[in-house]
This record gives structure tokens, sequence and C-alpha cells, in this order.
């Protein structure tokens, strides 16, 4: 028998540990490796050699790590280049595999973690290693191809949704016209702000309009779809993504941009919903608009995560587990859905020169005709990922999250 | 017998409801009232003939009322002037109470609400009327003087430690040092900003610097307070006030005041976090900054609200009910607590013009001698507010929320 380690990267989300709990789960259970050892910061940690042995922690401890959001190893933003310019980043990550006798190395990751996993498993089997290389997805953006869906997507749809639900019944109590804008994350695709469509009072949305950074957004049209809306009701409730761009494909304003400046490189203050705040303020359609960031709220909300989504990392870490144990290398856990109703799914192996770098779009089929709403359609798709909820621990009236002492389980 | 009415004014809160649902679910039980009905949009409902009868209600459609926030009977923003000037409006009002034979108005409100329940009493004094006032306070920011507590802190005291405790989780993943600002609501009093410090980790408080507006703030001594933090540690959690003034007692940005207008009229974007945000992004002292404003998502977050609140919110409006059966007019319903361990309160009458018009701010003795957190005292007095957890009712893996229909219950 040898060890296995996992690492955690790109940004978190409210599953991701749940994932990496179905890893250690799994070992506890069939032992089929002596140490889970856990890489800190990604493969960055791997690469430091800051590593901790995560078979020491007690069950409890793996049950509490279940339903803690955002990353316990931490993460990093680190792409691996090719091995003929990365050449000495391959030979130190192989150089510690083996000293620590690792036969798999599992990355819980998006699209650059699936790619890394692609390279160093062809570096391994060109330069004949052994050890094998298995994939666990994440992303709340649900971006990553040829899987159904991605862990971590489901939780952030289910917060996004219940947040626009209360907000809706907050931004109605009042007689005076006003127009209410939240901002959802997705920089480049349209799926966490397309589950606001899942937010339903007596049946029917409470969202009026929804614009997806798939569709090219122009101001004038925007104008035009609120000042109808308020002609035959008091409120408008608006949800837009922050990856909004125009029919030119650049984003709407400089603050979607990485750095977040001006052309003058001063700061940009608030992202789109507050500049679409300002735009419609100016047009004089309505003087009364309150725009509202979800930001990182909306990927670390596991009081409010789905229990599908949880269940389904937890399966994805055990699945990929399952993998290693069989040999298989170079894949990621990927999700087939059976069907709808009863929600069934499956867990498959994907080739991770798949997954990697490819960006899986909103379908235009699922857009309404004008632009400003998904179909009934999408719902079909969208609406069992966000079922059940979790029961959480609580300790002091808050939820009871665990923290990874470093320090305590540190192997060197 | 006659009937009572019932409105509600003021920003909404998630328990607003439970305080309406005590009233009704109280006269379902006693029957003291032959109708409950509802003042659509405060007072000004009222005055405008705007009327439901919520004794139509289901007992399932009050038990779903009280698990639902923001105002089911809408709000106003309506202050009512002394009688020399609002003459026809107390006439109207009066008028209507007649007609409907009115023998108790309940009002859920802050302050301006129990404001309006002197004065009505006052004029019914005065003018020989019957009717009785009774006020049910309601306000998030907890300013409300004589009693120890107002019904809605305790529930976004709640919603606010629980995302600060998930987004601390979700700050600290990368290893590049990096600040983290997050925004409450709290114009005039640092209740709301003070309950970030309920948010531990093993025992210990995730958030580094809290300031309130009580506080002289100076953006020199808050760079020094960063930069202190960020000389030993890696990433600085910040919680502000949205209501920060400088020595001047003058809001530090103008986006703060009630227009968000700078000097030139144009809108202001973004709040104190990302004015803050900006300031820390000049300084040099890091390059990675957060701000996240949580807007109205504090005030209406039922799926996180504290049992405790709801319960008391609940007692609020059926103690009310007693008072009004025992002939008290022109009181509100207090909270004063007996102990803390176990937690214990008990409801009494409060004289209407001792809580109206005052404001009860964050005491300058729980305040730290650096004037950036809290004293450990503080939790005492807040600990016990945010305790429980409701039993909320999923439909489709969203809360169900009650949405009362105005026309089917429409009295005239």
């Amino acid at each position: 028998m040898g060890n296995c380690i996992i690492s955690q990267s790109g940004g978190p989300t409210s599953v991701i540990n749940a994932s990496l709990s179905g890893v250690i789960e799994k070992n506890l259970e069939l032992k089929h490796y002596d140490n889970v050892y856990g890489g800190i910061n990604g493969i960055e940690g791997i690469l430091k050699g800051t590593i901790v042995n995560l078979s020491k922690l007690s069950l409890d401890e793996v049950l509490e790590l279940r339903h803690t959001p955002a990353a316990a190893l931490g993460s990093c933003r680190y792409k691996l280049g090719n091995p003929d310019v990365s050449c000495n980043e391959y030979a130190k990550l192989f150089e510690t595999f083996k000293e620590l006798d690792i036969e798999t190395f599992f990355y819980i990751g998006g699209n650059d973690s699936m790619d890394t996993v692609y390279k160093l498993n062809e570096y391994a089997k060109a330069n004949g290693h052994t050890t094998k290389f298995v994939g666990i997805p994440k992303t709340i953006d649900n971006d990553l191809c040829v899987t159904d869906h991605t862990p971590g997507f489901g939780s952030a749809a289910k917060m996004i949704a219940t947040t626009i639900l209360e907000t809706y019944l907050d931004s109605v109590v009042y007689r005076q016209n006003g127009v209410f804008i939240i901002e959802t994350m997705g920089r480049d695709t349209g799926w966490l702000a397309a589950s606001a469509a899942l937010a339903k009072l007596n049946s029917k949305p409470v969202v009026d309009l929804i614009y997806l950074p798939e569709v090219d957004f122009s101001i004038d049209k925007f104008l035009e779809d609120v000042k109808e809306k308020l002609s035959t009701q008091n409120n408008v409730y608006v949800v837009i993504s922050e990856g909004l761009r125009n029919e030119k494909r650049e984003f709407i304003t400089k603050s979607s941009t990485p750095h977040g400046l001006d052309k003058f490189g001063h700061t940009q203050l608030g992202g789109v919903a507050n500049y679409l705040k300002s735009i419609l303020l100016e047009s004089g359609i309505t003087n009364k608009v309150r725009a509202v960031e979800l930001n990182t709220t909306q990927r670390c909300g596991m009081h409010i995560a789905s229990l599908t989504d949880i269940e389904e990392a937890v399966g994805a870490g055990k699945f990929a587990y399952k993998m290693s144990m069989e040999g298989i290398t170079g894949h990621i856990a990927g999700i087939r859905r059976k069907s709808n109703e009863p929600y069934e799914t499956e867990f498959f192996p994907v080739d991770a020169s798949k997954a990697a770098n490819n960006v899986k779009y909103f379908p235009a089929e699922l857009i309404n005709d004008s632009k400003n709403f998904v179909k009934e359609e999408a719902l079909e798709y969208l609406s069992p990922l966000i079922l059940g909820e979790p029961e959480l621990k609580y300790e002091n009236g808050l939820p009871k999250y665990f923290r990874l002492d470093y320090d305590k389980y540190k192997i060197k």
C-alpha cells in the first residue's frame, strides 16, 4: 500500500469540502491508502512542501468538514505550464510524490485544475511514473463541459433563489415605483443568473428581467424593458450577471475587468448593478433604485446549501476514490443525469482533456425571444439541483464549522 | 364586541409578520374582536381605505405568515403631524375607526410609529374617543429606548454573524495578503455592526476590526489599524456600519446621505465599504481588497432567522393584544430581560411617549480602548438574541413564504 494526496484549487464553493470529506470517508471505510495527505494551497503547497495528514482527523471532524464552506485546505490560482517551460515544477512535484509514496493525486477544482490533472498524467505516462491523477470538479459557475452539472452550482443557485425570494418580499412593501437590481457571479456564463427564475411565489416567478453574459447587452433595450414593466406594475425586480457584455463583447463597465480600474487608473467603485442603478436614475424612469451585489456570499452559504448538491459533492469524492482503486488515471468524476422525476444521476469517468479549457455556456435555446428571461424548460434542468436541506449543527446560534489546524496535522 | 385593525410601518424585518401573526393567533384563540382588519401600507392605507380582513385567513396561512419575512401588509414612511397641522388626517382616521367599529388600533413599527401611537392616543383622549392605541416595536437597528431589545434585531444579527463566518472562511483561502470589508446597516447606531463579534471559530472572533457610527472615524487611524494587523497576519477582516461619521459627525461618504448624490448632483456608486476599499488600494498597504455591502439581505433573511427573535416577535403581538383587552392604551410592548443564563424575558407595557423619538446608542463602555472592536461583555447581551433555528417549510427546495392576496381579502 501507499498514500494519496488531495488539494483544492480555484474559487471556493459551499461544498468543495464535501468532496474532500468524500475521499477521506471512503478511505476510512476501505483503507486502500495508508494515509490521505492534503496539500495546502493547491499545487503551490505541494511544491512548497506544506502538507498535512488528513487521516489523523476523527470521524466527527470529517463529518463537520463535510458541512463547512470554502476550501479547508486553502486554494491557489496557479496554472501549471507545459513540461517544456515548467520542467522544474514537474520534477519537484514527482520528487515529492516519490518521497511521500503517493499512488494517487486528487485535485478538486475547475477548468484549470482539470487541465493540471491532464498535464500531470501525460507527463507521468511519458516519463514512466506510476502515480495516478484524478480530478473532482467543482465550480459555482457550472461552466464545465461534458458533465451534466458541477458540484457547487446547486448550492449557489439555491442561495441566490432564496435571497431573491426574500429581497423581493422586502422590495415590494412600499407603494412608490421602484427598481431592484441584484448582481450574481458568472463572468462568462449565465447559469447563476438564470437560477433566479427558480424564485416563485404562488407559482409565479418574482423576477421580471434576467440578463445573461451570453446575450449582447444594450443599455437602451434595458431601459425600454424596465420602462415597459413599470407601466403596468409598481416594482421591477432585475437580475444581472457580473459579466454583462455589449454587442462588441466588451464588459459593460470597466469594473468588470480584473483590475477594476478606469482609463485613468482610478479604482472603480461598485459593480455592474451599481452602474445600471446610476444609468436608471439618470434616465429619469424612476428615482428609486436599489442595487445589491451578492459577491462571495453566494459561493459560501452552507447554511442554505442544497442537500442534493452536498450529497453529489461527497459522491464525486467517493467516485474519484473508486476510480483510483480501479487504476483509472487522467480522468475526472463526471455526472450523468438519468431522469428528472424522480431525479436520478450516476457518476462516470470523463477524460480530463475533454473537460479542461472548454466552457459550457447557457444554451441559447433556453433564453426567451426578448432575451431578458429564461424559458420554462430551463427550470426542468435547474429545479432538481437545489432540492433538500442539510441538517447542520448549530453552536451558540451559529452553524458549527470546522477549521483545519495546519500546525497540528503538518507532516513535516 | 367590535373590531381591531393592525398596520405595519417603516423598514421591513424578518419577523415583523411574526408579530402580526401573534395578534391574529391570539384572536383565533380568545375571539375578543369580531374581526382583525389589516390596513395596507401603514396608516396611509387606512387613510385611503385600503383594508383587508385578516380573520378570513386559515390557521395554516397564519402560521405561514409567521415565517414570512418583510411586511405582508406593506409599509409606509409616513410621519403623522400634530393635530393642529394634520387635522384632516386625524378626522379621517377616526371616521374610519367609527365606520369599521374599531376598538383598538395596533401599530407595528419603529420610532415614528410609536410616535404615531402616542399622538393618536393623546388626540383620542382630548376628543372623547374610546379607541385604544397599542404599539408593537420592530426594528433591526435595535435603537428603541426603554425596551431591552427590539424584535427584528436578533434575526438580523444572526444573519450578519453567519454570513461573516462563511465569508471569512472564503476570504482566507489564498496565501496573498488581503483585506475583506463588510458593510452592515445601522445609520445611527452600531448594534448591527457590533453583532459581527458573535462570529467565532474555535472560540476566537474571526473579525479583526469593527467600526461603529458612535465612534468618530478617522481614515488615518483606519489605515494604521489595517497595516498593524497585516504585519502579523495574511488577511484582515473588517466590519463597518453604513453610518460611519468623521470627528465633525459628518458621514464619511456622500453616498451615506439619503439622496446618494455628490456635490455636483451626480449619483454616487457604492457605499462606505467600496469607498474604504478605494482608500485602501490607493494607500498601497495592500492590492487585494474585497468590499461587500449586505444591503437589504440582512433584514429579510428568514431562512437564517433567530428562533428566539421569532418567538419574541409573536409574543410581542400577543402581549399587545392582551394589553388591549385590559383597556391599556397609548402603550407599547416592551421587553425586560430577567436573566441571561438561562435567558429569560418578560413583556411589560411602556408608555409610547417614552419610546418615541429617542435613540438607544451602542454603549461607549462596551467599546474597546482602541475604538475598533467591542468588549467581551457586549457578547453577554448579544449572544442569547440569536439562539435557535426555526423549522421552515420548504417547497421545491426553497422556503415556502406567504403572499397576502389583497384583492381576495379586501373589505371594500
